[in-house]
């Protein structure tokens, strides 16, 4: 741990990298202009470099200092770091300059690899990575232009090839009459055309690469984070969500081998934010990557028992990282992580953080931003919660304060061309706001959707997110084993199955599953149920059916609650509520009977 | 959170609060002597003041630049605290000093009532507070020393009243032989001698106050984090396991009601680490108070929503402190802290950082202080996992390096008679260590037991810790009330209940808790078990009980590790190899079938 690490740049990254440091006592000098930028603030042993991590000799003043070089942003001069990672000599106006010679991390090949994203995504392509298909532009032209649509379709995204940022640099094509408009705004700058990925989510894995060389094997040469959810709004990364929401574990585990493969096709060591696009069909399509920590990696500084930030360094070090580490920190870890921008007033985000305070499961991390330019990330709040509807309800207050605040931004942005161009973003709605179902319910028959509706009341009454659906052991087997082996990985707790006569559909189910699995005797025509009811229960030694009594939904449900209660705090509390108001219900009835007389009891009342 | 808070001290306490003001940019200024202290090397911002907490003039410099003064040691000027609260005018030499006007936080009384720590005691007595009765010594010879012997009783602890610090200033004066000795160590402090508490258990609370006035409503001015167990070696916190184990739920309460009590009979706001001994009586005695964040509250860092450095600011500060976020992060959520000490060489400390490098769940945090010697408390470590027993079997390769550091350190220290002087503390046995149970298994009747007999091997296998005894809902319909009524608050997760005949205790259990409750059906002499499964299935709506088939314990003990799964990593991880297991078995004797051909099979082989 005793080696000096140089930081180019000293923003938010750098600073939350400098946090991680000094739990280690890791020296970090960081490189950038001013004496007090976010990063430098809370380091006051080293002495830091003021000067650009563009300017050449500013980073070579750094490197004299460290052992190894890294960044925290990607637009930095890469041919000084090659000279750096060689020890070339160069000359500088008239002096004979000898670099020395110090380890680069990432390597500088593939920060300027990824500084170009056109060459970024040719790379990609060259490893057999999806990435959306693009062409550079070599004439600005409207002619050029045009044949560009016709080739790549519309709509097609405008971008800038180098030094974009959080959106800008980006145009979205709608149709043949953007181009005078898009190559007006991006006119200056080195640009290609993206094709339109028309996606459903887009997911966010960080990746750590603990190996020198490129296209080593990569289950050897990486490790992945969790698959989060990122929503952006302007092109601008608002929440992220970790785990993310409604994507199948299967979907989750491609998303991580793709990140980890994309990842491996560099060189050098680090943490790599890797964005992508998750399709309709399902299909994955990398983004864009990012070769060092990433804010759609901030909640793992809270949810994971290593953050970025910790293994970014570990990395770099070659200090052991646990595989296992870079998991949320339990099974009940869901999180939410909001930015806080600047806004229409300079204390606009202030206001954000204050009223984060109030909000049980709140971390909050402001930068130490001087000025809150709107739209600029003046920190972050990452919310924990033992389920995500509960991380969502605790959210809600501050989603309102953002969006006011939101709003009286773009009011004040409104003549500004730049932020609002690319519009190639899903809004925000309701509906992918709902929590994922924690319990699932099935049937073998239609037929028993009686039995099962007062049941279907109760987990609506308790508000637990369920699924329902029809799965007939003997007339469906195929799919009742598929819904019985996908349950847990879709996050589902706890199954409830109901069924009548030669009822084998919980039994069956609960072999196909490790998930407690309950079952539902349903009433037949014949037997009374008793039929349905020694199906159930009468389970062979080695797969338990937890089964309650003949049509006896309500019970299956409640069930479903005390096995979610026993971990999830919220759940318990809602189960206690009702179990007292049922308490009540029938002392109630006791009073009144006391009252009315035994005869005079009207059961109706 | 724009007041500058005024440090006294720059220790790892003040480093660690100094972290929390950084992601709230909450200005702190550090008083301690050079320009390097822990606190101040990650505080770039401000300029601090170099000088001693126990230097007047310094601590005046310091107020000069503040808004509110905070401590992060005790052992400070109070004179001079006394002063800047009123803004008192004083003379030094012949100048007329009129002090700046600043908060203190806590308040300099409270601050002078715990530095001595026999006025500490009889605050606390005078408040109601048990506490190990306490005499004052007057007069520091042998004759005096025999009478107290005989008035307090032997053994009693000699302590020193002023500038105790890690059992520094403690002397465990076993009986009259070991007078002499006792007064020779602490000849030259003032001294108090008290009673012995013949504790079980150290338990420690940490407490906010977040109400100016002293005997305010204790219910209204604090709030507590969870009950931690701490371990001392040589009087030196080792280890904080958070939550404390093996105590219940209601001495639990019991514990933070007391410490909660004993803090708001305090001046000014701020955090209070309240130290406690539990008797093996169930007594709670306080031992002592710290009117600062606390060593045994290291663990909120990583274990609770706010971190007892996130408390103590925010209540300096009035900013909201919602009380739910002094909770663990969630019900899964178990750790222990293990202390870093110096050792023999002067990088014996970094040996153990280096090894928790490669354990899962591990944070760690090195204080940054220069000299490593023997017992200073370099940094900690603190391990997260999903039960006690995954951390204790996390931590264990570290704790045999740290017993080996300390082996070596004891063996270069036995000349110094401080350091074990104190051996008032249980050694750390295995027993301790035992995890508490999470399943609840009773039976109607002895007669049962056969019965239970393959479901509590089967919690056995999966290391699924449990409790077993037997509760008749006929013949003692008390004792099985209370049992299903206190489960849930002792940490059980699921019951298992075992009956026959008029099988009413699965149900009647059902009835007093919200666990998920597990009825076995024990077959009789008569009816083949159907009587014990019509009872238990058979529950009315609103009371559910799990029912498995007759006689099947196995599937019992199954389904509640099914559903431990839903939450418990480790119990999820050997319940899906039991089913492998399981799986692999049958497809053998199929195999085995297909050989032998079904004449030939041997089905005892």
């Amino acid at each position: 741990m005793d080696r000096t690490i140089g930081v180019l740049g000293g923003g938010q990254l750098g600073r939350m990298l400098q946090e991680a440091a000094n739990r280690l006592n890791v020296n970090l000098i960081t490189l950038d202009n001013g004496p007090d930028t976010p990063s430098k603030q809370i380091n006051a042993r080293s002495s830091h470099v003021n000067g650009s991590f563009t300017d050449p000799k500013a980073i070579r003043n750094l490197a004299e200092k460290c052992d190894i070089l890294t960044i925290e942003i990607e637009h930095v001069d890469t041919d000084v770091l090659e000279d750096l990672s060689t020890g070339t000599e160069t000359r500088d106006d008239w002096r004979l300059i000898r670099s020395t010679k110090v380890e680069v991390q990432p390597s500088w090949r593939t920060i300027r690899v990824i500084q170009d994203k056109y060459d970024q995504k040719e790379h990609l392509i060259k490893h057999g990575i999806p990435t959306p298909r693009s062409v550079p532009l070599s004439n600005h032209s409207i002619g050029d232009m045009k044949h560009l649509g016709e080739d790549i379709g519309y709509p097609f995204m405008l971008k800038s090839r180098t030094g974009a940022y959080d959106g800008r640099g980006n145009y979205a094509v709608k149709n043949i009459s953007y181009i005078q408009a898009a190559l007006d705004t991006l006119r200056d700058r080195p640009l290609y055309a993206e094709a339109w990925a028309p996606f459903e989510l887009e997911l966010a894995v960080m990746v750590v690469k603990v190996e020198d060389d490129a296209a080593a094997d990569w289950q050897q040469a990486t490790m992945a984070f969790p698959v989060a959810e990122t929503i952006h709004e302007e092109s601008i990364c608002k929440l992220v969500y970790a785990p993310a929401r409604n994507v199948s574990a299967s979907t989750q585990r491609e998303a991580q081998v793709l990140a980890r493969r994309a990842v491996a096709g560099f060189w050098g060591k680090g943490v790599f934010g890797v964005e992508m696009f998750l399709l309709s069909n399902g299909e994955l399509l990398i983004n864009e990557i990012a070769p060092r920590p990433h804010n759609s990696g901030h909640y793992t500084i809270e949810a994971c028992l290593l953050s970025q930030y910790d293994v970014h360094l570990r990395a770099l070090l070659g200090l052991p990282i646990p595989e296992e580490s870079l998991q949320f920190i339990n099974r009940d870890t869901y999180s939410i992580m909001l930015n806080i921008l600047g806004g229409a007033q300079s204390d606009s985000h202030l206001q954000v953080a204050q009223q984060a305070l109030s909000i049980v499961g709140a971390s909050i991390h402001l930068y130490g931003k001087g000025e809150a330019r709107p739209g600029r990330k003046m920190g972050h709040i990452t919310i924990l919660a033992s389920s995500m509807h509960e991380a969502q309800t605790r959210l809600e207050s501050l989603i309102n304060l953002v969006d006011q605040t939101q709003a009286a931004r773009e009011q004040g942005l409104s003549d500004r061309i730049q932020a609002s161009a690319n519009s190639h973003k899903p809004a925000l709605s309701e509906a992918t706001l709902a929590a994922s179902p924690i319990v699932a319910v099935t049937m073998g028959s239609d037929s028993d959707r009686t039995v099962l509706s007062p049941g279907i009341g109760l987990l609506r009454e308790l508000k637990i997110p369920f699924s329902v659906t029809i799965t007939s052991a003997h007339r469906t087997p195929e799919r009742m084993f598929q819904f019985a082996k996908v349950s847990a990985s879709q996050g589902i707790r706890v199954i409830i199955a109901a069924a009548g006569g030669a009822a084998h559909l919980p039994g069956m189910v609960a072999a196909n599953t490790w998930l407690p699995v309950i079952g539902v005797p349903v009433k037949g025509s014949s037997l009374d149920g008793m039929d349905s009811l020694l199906s159930i229960v009468q389970m062979p030694k080695g797969c338990p059916v937890a089964t309650v009594s003949i049509n006896n939904s309500v019970n299956a449900a409640q069930l479903a609650a005390r096995i979610l209660a026993t971990s999830d705090v919220t759940v318990r509390k809602r189960l206690e509520e009702h179990l007292a108001n049922q308490t009540a219900s029938v002392l109630k009835k006791a009073e009144r009977m006391s009252e009315e007389g035994f005869d005079a009891y009207d059961l109706d009342q």
